[in-house]
């Protein structure tokens, strides 16, 4: 089959604020081929990544995402390998293009799926898509009181792991910050996993960031994730080295596979937290869980959006049985619900799994996407590039 | 002063083609504070950095770019510092922020020298803007004779250094390329300074690339430029052990200072090139720039288009008088050399230097803009959030 057409909906929900949560908006993506359609999602800023998807041609290394996929054969595994490998090439100048095209590599990879009767993780190569134990994805609460609740709603709701991000952590001292995990531990009971995400706080500051990891030892916390911002290779590998009961966790801002494997080679993470929207799809990814496991790292899905991006994000370690901490979007907005047909809801040991149906095994609730719409125009010297397409 | 005021200009020469020179659109940054302007270019795809500027809020972490810089105070070279990490904070989830922001924070370093009367290699810290020898910057011919041509026309323009690049290296054997090396190496006689640029066209293929370094080991060439993607640390490391005569160089696809210094530190390039139109501005580029003379290696800006572009890339090096190569823009489109009135050209001993007037030093051709303008419009929702502005 040849590639038809890209389109890319831009959804929101009617009022979005300055808080954490990343499930505010979406860019959805729809790609035909043959007679079918597959299904992807950035995770990614909409209004940029349009642009980057149909923007005018700057030179021959600064193209538009579109033109390195549209009309392209896709039969096969390798004929995805090689759009990426376009798209990388023709677009190495346009930053934005990772993002852009993440989505559509998704896309093609259920189109694939959809073509071929299979299951993504089989075209990966797995034989089996095994169970993964979801963890319960929430920010801080403004005050330690808010942060115990949520810990506490985390059990109730049947999850034995929860995360808990940003908020004030970091933005205070570190005996505040100890009143939070303390907070979270207490809610989460002992038995429970807490995992912690400082969301780039301390920016490169070594000293800061450890000053925290007492406080984490004291709560049994189990990882310190993203301390640093995406580029922090030396910071991360020196925490690491003062972090020996706390594993570091971090990868979600990776928008290349070899960003990931530096952070594990170089930075010493212990968990590799891989968001297939933004890496440039399931491909790349798969690159990285490989690496995780010649490397003895952990690797994890980042998922805080749609069950369409979390089906994404299972796949490229679906069929790695000792892998089996899972983000689950633990109170996303209704948008993000009402993107799919298909929720992945935890089975009746809790866990959640890659689905057995074919492509990302996905259905979309076109209704559902009407009702968070973005209608965007864009004109560059009088002619139209892009209309909010027709669902 | 407060920053007023944002405008972004997106020029284009009438026709552009697919071919590497990326002089052929541009996108030239206005800010406005305390009854001054300020003038930056961000080397990138113009629509995307555009759309990058004007989003609307996706979440905390996902901001449109100028709901960090409008409003912000601007008197020392530390609001710069702070306005900066609030960008990369605010927007840290929003892949095209860094290549928009780069020429906004050029512009502001242009109204802060304007404002202090200083040069803003002065603000930088450093007491004198070296002379730096420029090499003339063009692409390999399509045939050896072409790039000989090329080569011979660098050494009448008088030039002793010339970079030449991408074209059909790469693509082809080893030994086609090897009668390109050694077309430029007879251009430019024997004491010309031969530079060769490979455009990331061996991807992440180091055998590929190290086959190419015994002919340029004959034709006598300084650098290997680029020879894969912005991220291959390992690869680049590797290359550079097996290539103990010729140097590696490489740096321009870095969005973040921390991707520069890693190419310093773990792929032992020898030569490190900064845009910055790419890098995040002028401050970061000063830090690799720290970097490459802590670590003994020499470090050169990548310029190929406008002398306001120019004189920034100039400024984070002026002082180091031992780095004294720098890129030229040899043959660039009409529209480059039309953005400016100053032209920074070569003196009597054939070299440049970054100027000594206040801020950038380059005045701005507001009519020359105006003969290359692109009218875009983009609304979301029926509200429109940029249209070109008025000059």
């Amino acid at each position: 089959m040849r590639i038809e057409s890209i389109d890319f909906f831009y959804l929101s929900m009617p009022k979005v604020t300055a808080e954490a949560d990343g499930s505010q908006d979406a860019l959805v993506v729809r790609v035909a081929a043959g007679g079918l359609v597959g299904y992807g999602e950035c995770e990614a800023a909409p209004l940029p990544s349009i642009a980057a998807l149909i923007c005018p041609l700057s030179h021959g290394s600064c193209q538009p995402v579109k033109d390195s996929v549209l009309g392209q054969k896709l039969n096969t595994r390798e004929d995805i390998q090689r759009i990426s490998q376009l798209v990388a090439y023709q677009s190495m100048d346009l930053l934005q293009a990772a993002h852009t095209y993440s989505g559509i590599e998704m896309a093609l990879w259920d189109l694939l799926g959809k073509s071929l009767n299979e299951p993504v993780w089989t075209l990966l190569g797995y034989k089996n898509s095994y169970p993964k134990t979801p963890y319960f994805s929430v920010l801080f609460g403004d005050e330690p009181a808010i942060t115990l609740e949520r810990a506490k709603e985390s059990r109730q709701k049947g999850f034995q792991a929860a995360k808990f991000g940003w908020g004030p952590i970091g933005t205070g001292t570190a005996s505040e910050d100890r009143e939070h995990f303390q907070a979270a531990r207490e809610g989460l009971e002992n038995d429970g996993i807490l995992l912690v995400d400082t969301g780039q706080i301390f920016g490169d500051d070594v000293e800061k960031a450890s000053q925290r990891i007492k406080a984490m030892e004291e709560a049994n916390v189990l990882w310190f994730e993203e301390p640093f911002h995406a580029h922090a290779l030396k910071e991360y590998g020196e925490l690491a080295k003062r972090s020996r009961k706390i594993k570091i966790a971090g990868g979600e801002g990776a928008h290349h596979s070899s960003m990931a494997k530096h952070l594990i080679d170089f930075g010493k993470i212990g968990y590799v937290q891989i968001d297939c929207g933004r890496i440039g799809g399931i491909s790349p990814a798969k690159l990285v869980a490989d690496h995780a496991v010649a490397s003895g790292v952990t690797y994890v899905n980042h998922t805080f959006t749609s069950h369409l991006a979390l089906s994404a994000s299972l796949q490229p370690y679906a069929g790695l049985k000792n892998h089996e901490i899972c983000e689950y979007p633990g109170q996303p907005k209704s948008l993000a619900l009402a993107i799919t047909k298909t929720h992945l809801e935890p089975d009746k040991n809790r866990q959640v799994r890659a689905p057995e149906k074919p492509g990302l095994g996905i259905d979309i609730n076109l209704e559902g996407l009407t009702n968070y719409m973005v209608d965007v125009s864009i004109e560059v010297n009088g002619r139209s590039l892009y209309r909010t397409p027709q669902l």
